[in-house]
C-alpha cells in the first residue's frame, strides 16, 4: 500500500499522540445503530493497528444518544484496559457506572457557549462547573484520569462568533476542577489557522502549556487538517481524530464528520513524525466499517488507497 | 451565507492571488462533455465572483482530450480579454492557434520525471526544453506572458519518489527558457506538508524566489488545503484551485481533484487574507456546475454551504 514519503522539518516533534474518537464521537453520530459485537471489533482494530487511546463509548442517556445505549456492554466485552479506552460520562452517575466497571480514564463533556450549555449540558455556562466538579472530584479520588472537552472553541451555531477569552475561562476552570488534558473542539468545523494559533496563545497566555491541550478538529469546511498544521506548528501533540472520517454525513451541515485519522496519520508521517499507527491496518478497518455503515469512507486516504 | 470568523496572524501577506483552473484542469478530467456555451458561462461566472485569472482552457490535440475540443470557440466566446484567461499550450501549433485567437497569456505543460515526460509529452525529460523553447520564444516575442506547469513534483504513478534537485533543475530550466512563472504541481497529490516547504526552500536555493512559484495541489490524499498553508507560511503568494473541487471523481485514485477554491477562500479569508472572491457567488456557481455534471461537487465548503 503507497504510503507518504518523508520529509522531516525542524523543529517539529519526532511523534505525538492520535487520540482515536471513532467508536464514540463518530458512531453517536451515525444514523445506524451498530450492534455491539461489531463496535467492539471496531476498538479492538483500531488499537491493533496502533492507536494508544481509543474512546469507547458514553454514559449518556440513550434517549439522547440511543447509538450508544450498549455502552456498559461494550466495555465490558473491551474487557480492563481502561487507559486505553476512555469513557464519556455526563454527570455523577455516569461516573458510578463508570467505576462500577473499573474504568480508569473518563472524559466529560463542558461547554464554551451559553446557549449550547443550555441544550447539551441542560445547565448554564457557570453552572457547569457546579455540575462537573463533585463528578471530577470523586473521579480522581478513584485514581481515574480525567479529560475535558471543551466544545463550541471556535464558533457556536446559534450564537455565532466565540470569543477566545471565553473559551480560556471555561477550560481554565476545568483544569482547575482536576482535569488532566483539554481538548478543544471546533463542534461544527468554522476554525481556520488562524484562529486556532491565536486560541492556543491565549491558554498559554492564562497559564496552560500545549502539553495539557489537545484539539478536536471537524472538517465541515475542509479546515481541519490545515487546523491541525497550525496547532502542530504551535506546540500541541495531542490530536483527536476519527477513523474513516466517521461521525456524520458529509452533506449535511450539522453533523459532518470529525478530522479522518487515516488523512492525519498521512500528514505526520509524512513528516516523519511518529503516531505508532499502522496505517494499512487502520484503512482495512474503515473500509470494513464503511461497508457496515453502507456509505463510503469521507476520509481521502482510505478513498484513495481502497480503490 | 455563513462566511469564517476572521483571526489574522502576523507575518501573513495582506492579499494573495488565486489562479482558478477548474474550467481547464477540472473539466478536463470530468467524463461528461459539457457544452461550449455552459463552459462559456462558467468561466464568465467565475470571473464575476472575482477570480482575476481563470484558466480557460487547452489547445491540446482532441484525440487525447475531447472535453476540450471546443477551445476555439470557447475563446472566441469568452473575448479578448486575454490576460485573465490564460490558455494551455502544448506546443508551436497550439501557439498558432493562441496566436490567431489574440490570446495575450498562455501555459505550457513540463514534466519533472522521465517517465510523465515520455506519457504525456512523448518526449524525454531533456528533450522537453529543445521542444518548449521556440514555443516559449515566439510567445514572448509577441508579447505573451507564458506560465510553466511543472508537474509530478511530489512523486510520480510510475517512478514514486521524485528528486527535489530534479524538479528544480527542470524549473529552472523553464524559467531559463522565458516562463513568467512556475506551477508546482503535486498531480498525484502524494505530497505533504514538509516536502512542500524543502521544494520550495530548494528553489530558492537555486536563486528562483518564491513570486516566481505557484503552488498547484491536488486532494487525493486530502493534503491540498495543509499543503497550501505550508506554501502560503514559506512565502508563496500564488495559488491554483479549482471551482468546486473539480477535476475528477473521488473515488478513483488516478484522477482525484484539484484543491477546492471554496476551501482556499475559506482558509485565506478565515486569516484575513484577501482574495477579491466573493464565496457566496462561487458557490452558487460551483451548485450549478455541479448540478451540470449531475454529481456533488467534492468542496466541503460548498456542501455546507449549498445544503
Amino acid at each position: 500500500m503507497r504510503s507518504p514519503s518523508v520529509v522531516t522539518e525542524p523543529g517539529l516533534p519526532e511523534s505525538v499522540t492520535i487520540y482515536e474518537v471513532g467508536p464514540r464521537d463518530g458512531l453517536q453520530n451515525e444514523k445506524a445503530i451498530v450492534p455491539v459485537a461489531v463496535k467492539a471489533e471496531f476498538v479492538e482494530r483500531l488499537v491493533a493497528a496502533g492507536l494508544p487511546v481509543v474512546e469507547a463509548t458514553s454514559f449518556v442517556h440513550p434517549r439522547w444518544v440511543p447509538q450508544l445505549a450498549d455502552a456498559a456492554e461494550l466495555l465490558e466485552r473491551l474487557g480492563p484496559d481502561g487507559r486505553r479506552h476512555p469513557v464519556l460520562v455526563p454527570n455523577e452517575r455516569g461516573l458510578q457506572r463508570a467505576l462500577d466497571l473499573d474504568r480508569e480514564h473518563i472524559a466529560i463533556f463542558g461547554s464554551a457557549t451559553e446557549t449550547f450549555a443550555q441544550r447539551n449540558l441542560n445547565s448554564t455556562l457557570e453552572d457547569q462547573f457546579a455540575m462537573f466538579g463533585p463528578t471530577v472530584e470523586r473521579a480522581r479520588a478513584g485514581g481515574l484520569d480525567v479529560r475535558a472537552y471543551v466544545s463550541m472553541c471556535f464558533g457556536d451555531p446559534w450564537e455565532g462568533d466565540v470569543a477566545i477569552e471565553q473559551v480560556v475561562a471555561v477550560g481554565r476552570r476545568l483544569l482547575d476542577l482536576g482535569a488532566s488534558q483539554l481538548s478543544l473542539g471546533d463542534t461544527i468545523g468554522v476554525g481556520t489557522a488562524g484562529h486556532v494559533r491565536a486560541l492556543l496563545e491565549a491558554f498559554n497566555g492564562a497559564g496552560v502549556p500545549d502539553d495539557l491541550l489537545a484539539v478536536h478538529f471537524h472538517d465541515t469546511y475542509g479546515q481541519a487538517l490545515a487546523n491541525a498544521e497550525a496547532a502542530l506548528r504551535h506546540g500541541v501533540r495531542t490530536f483527536d481524530a476519527s477513523a474513516g472520517g466517521l461521525g456524520g454525513c458529509p452533506y449535511a451541515e450539522s453533523a459532518t464528520g470529525n478530522l479522518a485519522t487515516e488523512d492525519l496519520v498521512w500528514f505526520l508521517h509524512g513528516l516523519g513524525i511518529r503516531t505508532g499507527v499502522d496505517l494499512a491496518a487502520l484503512v482495512e478497518t474503515s473500509v470494513w466499517m464503511a461497508d457496515v455503515l453502507g456509505r463510503p469512507s469521507p476520509s481521502r486516504v482510505v478513498q484513495a488507497l481502497a480503490g
